[in-house]
């Protein structure tokens, strides 16, 4: 039998409701890996082990709320909590203690869910980054801005953890660790409470083992219907292959790795034909820097003016460089992405979901750098589901990613997509 | 000559930038103002008189930075300020310190403005009151929720003041008050640090007595151009007459107020036809609920689990409605308002604008209700900008508001066909 803390959160849900699990159990064997592999990979931030083991007994004594009830959950450092430090990954707020939680943070404990502690961010969420490594290798980065919950429930730390994503801060992290990061459709998670970058590409997701999980875990918060995976083996599903405009930007064995999915995936049953997003399409890593460093310039307002020589010197260029941008620019910006929402519905008459890189390559070596989101800002900006699971492995033998995107408000189907890809090429 | 605190921010900042005006001038004559009449009125949540002195003479003694520089400005009390306190109108916020700056109020500093104290919000920006009461009658209730801001405003306390608007709390305090109420297009004004209730609708306003104040607050802030009010003179402008499927909801004071409003807009130069939007446009006051009081059950999540003993009823009904919304129809009401906007786009190919009410009519008496918001939700779904100015006297002597809707994104062409409108009535 698996330790507790290998257990997916689906199946911990599962004993917990058949009274084969407690939620003490499962949070102590959680914060007992924790114990174990903290030092060297250091995914948190801040952890009360009394006040999480409190709150596993509290649940315990209760009958079960939701599928979430007992469950260990991180939260990203970026979220509010009231009762355990939030320093967003900045100095400007070390021992900051807001007056209450975010939302999602709330809900989740309203459902029953246990927050374990704050996973490290990288600074305010953006690229600078922090002091986690990479699990599966600790000389590595484990990309951002999503690090520590990337790291942790990648290192079986805690099955089910929130990240954030304003341009690739869940799927990059995500592919880097080897692990599930699931972007949602815009707005399916409450942010309130959540230190905001960029309004209008700020996203609230979550990093975990399995899809399904990353369906548990959004599906209670929102409120959206349960999607069921039982169907999984017998779909068929109509899987664009996008090479995207940044093709040359990933290494050739990402490249070869996702050319060479094309014939297992249509072996699985899949209808696959290529798909290719060009003409504006190409223009949407600029757009999400212009609509972000705009936004990111005003809402770090207050940080960027009493404290600029506590941000770091590669933040302060992009929020100045946020400042050149004018409100023309901006709203051509806005307006090239919400054309290529639009032809993106038109892809989507004909696939149902896109498979696409995560990121470069592997992992890069160091802990200086979190790596290049180019592969994420894209589907960041378009709205709609993004999806990767830890399907390759690169030369160094660290994880290599596919990214499954899917058309807007269609998080159900697409997480289908991705538990079916990640299964025809994981088995 | 008037005393200065009846000056419009614009006239104050010509008369700061010729050097004929002193910002610790200015900031002293408003805050004389408060001290005969806010026993009375109460729009204040905080003031620190010692403080804002302070960062005017520090403004006086700088070269000008823009268009706001010395100028005093009201910030709501759902805007997060760290060195006054931010209670959002609620005694589960009684005395709370926010660690940073909403973005808004760090800009105004940044931009030269002074802050000059927090004022009166009803719980969480929602509709139970508080304890301003209103410049032109003190029985009558000011509207709600930005309450303080529109009584300071018309009670010539400070020029220039923030606002929010879910629903009509904006449009509705400024009508029933006497001043120019502006709600910006959905995202025009940053909102970091605002107290969330609805993310797919909050947004940050102004209340000003003139709309080129408006202007000036939120082009400063969003860097959009400046508007040239130069030419209003000889506008033209192609108005529709739109009295909304909520006319009945008016009362007939309001109604022929308005009616009788268009021969004289006509013979001041402007074509007015009538608008019925009819069809889905009439679900518009449903979906906005839908859409809000989803997302307010999750955005106050925290307030609504660990403290329910002290939120309104009113609100905790509201909230707990907001609870049974399932993501479907929280989805349709997403995809109505959708429909709804491409509506309007076409109704724009032949208006400029949309002149509709701004509230059913005169401020009620009594403290107990802040009225009816039911003329401004619609126009907030819809995420175009929205302008209310008086207009109108109503039979009690209260004033009531014309209001101006204009396409998304035009904010600029919106306020000069506010700005024609209010001297077409007033002149």
């Amino acid at each position: 039998m698996d330790a507790l803390n290998k257990l997916s959160a689906s199946e911990a849900a599962a004993r917990i409701a058949a009274g084969k699990l407690k939620s003490e159990a499962l949070v102590a064997a959680c914060l007992e890996r924790i114990g174990q592999r903290e030092k060297d990979v250091q995914a948190w931030a801040f952890i009360d082990s009394e006040r999480a083991l409190a709150q596993a007994r509290a649940r315990d004594r209760e009958p079960r709320r939701t599928r979430l009830h007992g469950i260990p959950v991180g939260g990203k450092d970026v979220l509010d909590t009231a009762d355990l430090p939030t320093e967003y990954g900045s100095p400007i707020y070390l021992g900051n203690r807001p007056s209450c939680d975010a939302a999602c943070v709330a809900q989740v404990r309203e459902l029953g869910g246990v927050i374990l502690g704050k996973t490290v961010t990288t600074e305010f969420a953006t690229r600078h980054p922090n002091k986690t490594r990479n699990p599966r290798n600790l000389k590595h980065t484990p990309g951002g801005s999503s690090q520590g919950s990337a790291a942790a429930v990648a290192d079986w730390m805690v099955p089910l953890a929130f990240g954030t994503q304003t341009t690739s801060s869940i799927i990059r992290p995500a592919a880097y660790c080897g692990v599930v990061g699931y972007k949602p459709s815009f707005g399916l998670v409450n942010r309130a409470g959540v230190k905001a970058l960029s309004d209008s590409l700020d996203t609230v997701g979550t990093l975990t083992r399995t899809v399904p999980d990353a369906a548990l875990l959004v599906e209670e918060l929102s409120g959206a219907p349960v999607t069921s995976f039982d169907a999984v083996p017998r779909m068929k599903p109509r899987i664009g292959f996008c090479r995207t405009p940044y093709w040359r930007g990933a290494d050739r064995p990402t490249q070869e790795a996702l050319e060479q999915s094309v014939p297992r995936l249509e072996r699985a049953g899949g209808k696959v034909a290529e798909v290719d997003l060009d003409g504006e399409f190409a223009r949407l890593v600029e757009v999400q820097v212009t609509i972000s460093t705009y936004e990111m310039f005003r809402a770090l307002a207050y940080e960027r003016t009493r404290f600029p020589d506590l941000i770091s010197g590669h933040l302060m260029d992009r929020l100045l460089g946020g400042g050149l941008v004018t409100r023309a620019e901006y709203e051509e910006a806005q307006a090239v992405a919400q054309r290529c929402r639009a032809r993106l519905d038109d892809v989507f008459r004909e696939y149902d979901a896109l498979l696409a890189p995560s990121a470069p390559g592997e992992a890069p070596e160091g802990l200086a750098s979190t790596g290049d989101p180019v592969f994420g800002s894209s589907w960041t900006v378009l709205h709609g589901p993004a999806v990767t699971v830890p399907a390759f492995q690169g030369p160094r033998g660290l994880p290599l990613g596919a990214q499954i995107i899917g058309p807007l408000g269609k998080d159900g189907p697409t997480l289908l997509c991705a538990e079916w890809v990640h299964r025809a090429l994981c088995s």
